[in-house]
């Protein structure tokens, strides 16, 4: 606290990431990171880079990235944007779209940083409860109100909405910006992009940090209607004119264009998730169905069993850090990234001890 | 334009960045890049990264980074803040401290990003009018306003203020913050970073563009009381948590740690700096004190001569390409970036043809 804060400064309550922990012994599932590094080809990229292209700025529009990933998904360079990771990017999305003197809506259990906008910005939010079983039905958002923003698959449930369900609520919802956060759509769920053409309020944001195993890159990327890339663009151009460095622009791209790489690093997490998936539930979890590199575990309620405090508290003490939230709803469960083999395999040895 | 932008994006002018041609025979003083690659140090840290770092998140806090700007300059690491370049912590700045209600001053000719912030954010701006001979007047600064922000050295000016000056506006001035911006104080302004014990109101901001050789790499720095720096925390834990990655901390950390090489690069750019003022003023120019890595110059006012504008477009015809304002007081102007002793030559050279 400080009297040179301002009211805005003072009223935030900042998003806090999970634990960075690091150590020999540590198995790290709190991040949803990737367990597999990227392709070599990213360091390959970044290690060519001369002195000469360090010295320089950056190109402020990164237009080499957003060509591989337009030529990627079938758009055009004007239908992307890029930016300073997926947060970035939902950062100036929501300046760009939902100061609108309008009530946002976005699920009640959600990513977290979507409060701490609107708080930011002064945005009103209205929260859309999750069904008893942690679904979320589209169909409770108001149609016009001041936008819609939602993770698919949600976060930290890790349960997706289908394509046909999200067409529904554009057909209704057509007057200001919807968000689709596809920061987990890596691993199974059907991605939005290709509802941009018809819909020019629908805005879809991924991530480098997790199918493409590049969190410390800090990437994100946005696609939609030129308009809405456009207006990303002017809100950018009045925040900071590069925000995506000489390193990151390489990367991204040795990134893109290594589909082999890619693919098989994702479907070996999608095969270990739906084994841990099983063994979780041999074990007495309830598990909500998963289409991202991370499961929603409801711990076991039969008597005697530790509660998901005392079980998170255990894990930890014993090197396995997985995610825990004290809130209604959540405060059984627990969130577990998909590592590697071994990783879910030292997890089960500790669940079992 | 589009139906979908709030009225924030559809009144914004976004800043403009120099030009970023690039060719075999561009000589490019015009975004006050420096003409020397970095220390190889940069490159020999970050190729020694590994895919395991990469695929984890970096440190959020950028806590070894700080530690290392804090051990340079005598300060503790709680005075110490990164962002992704300075252009993102003047943008957060401006968030956390100057939408405040209150108008917030700058000079009338500064770096002309000032307003675009102010436009983002809906801050009243106030513009200082410099002196005849374009120097900035510290006593014309109202005193508890909503803020004040100036670079130092000014741009497009290259002309400093002195650290007395600086500190006696600091003793009137005690109720809000006041942001010196020394991106370009590695050439020879006194550094107001050693005030920030005294005053906890005063932020100062730096960048690893300039001196650094890393404008490619996105980082920059702000220096104040840790209830200062904790506003910024705050700020940019509400936007973004991991804006500086893996490759720029490290990379960071390598600059700071070879002064060496430093400081002989910003002593040669000074020297040739020298050099250039005397032989533009040996060709009419009348030339600015300058105390940064470029020069600002008022083309030959005698009959015959081109004017600024057609003697920009001549040079950059001829690939040599500096700045031109078409603005009242700048327009028979060029600001001109310092490169090696060969670009200066180059210039000269165009010049006399």
């Amino acid at each position: 606290m400080s009297t040179f804060w301002t009211d805005t400064v003072t009223r935030l309550t900042p998003y806090v990431p999970g634990e960075q922990r690091s150590g020999e012994n540590i198995i790290k599932l709190n991040t949803n990171e990737n367990p597999y590094p990227p392709t070599p080809a990213v360091m390959q990229a970044v290690s060519a880079l001369s002195g000469d292209q360090l010295r320089r700025y950056p190109d402020p529009e990164s237009v080499e990235l957003r060509k591989a990933l337009a030529a990627y998904h079938g758009l055009d360079v004007n239908q992307v944007f890029v930016g300073n990771g997926s947060d970035e990017i939902l950062a100036l999305a929501f300046l760009a779209y939902f100061t609108n003197n309008k009530a946002l809506q976005f699920p009640d259990i959600s990513y977290s940083f979507y409060p701490v906008y609107c708080d930011l910005y002064g945005i009103e939010a209205r929260t859309i409860a999750l069904e008893a079983d942690y679904t979320l039905e589209l169909d409770r958002f108001e149609a016009n109100a001041g936008g819609i923003v939602f993770p698919n698959p949600n976060a930290p449930t890790a349960i997706d909405v289908t394509l046909s369900a999200i067409r529904a609520l554009l057909e209704r919802h057509t007057q200001q910006v919807m968000l689709v956060d596809e920061a987990y759509a890596d691993f199974g769920a059907h991605s939005a992009i290709e509802l941009i053409g018809e819909f020019p309020n629908l805005l879809v944001s991924h991530t480098f940090s997790k199918g493409r195993s590049l969190a410390g890159l800090r990437l994100g990327v946005a696609f939609g209607h030129p308009q809405l890339i456009e207006g990303l663009q002017r809100v950018k151009n009045s925040f900071n004119s590069y925000p995506v460095d000489a390193f990151a622009q390489v990367a991204g791209i040795a990134s893109v264009q290594d589909e082999a790489y890619y693919r098989s690093t994702v479907d070996t997490i999608i095969q270990t998730r739906n084994q841990t998936v099983t063994e979780l539930q041999q074990r007495g979890f309830e598990v909500l169905p998963s289409t991202a590199n991370f499961v929603f575990a409801r711990v076991p309620q039969t008597a005697g069993a530790q509660s998901a405090t005392a079980l998170f508290n255990t894990l930890s003490d014993a090197g396995v850090l997985v995610r825990h939230w004290q809130k209604p709803r959540l405060d059984q469960w627990l969130r577990i990234s998909i590592g590697t083999p071994d990783d879910m395999r030292s997890l089960m040895h500790c669940l079992d001890a």
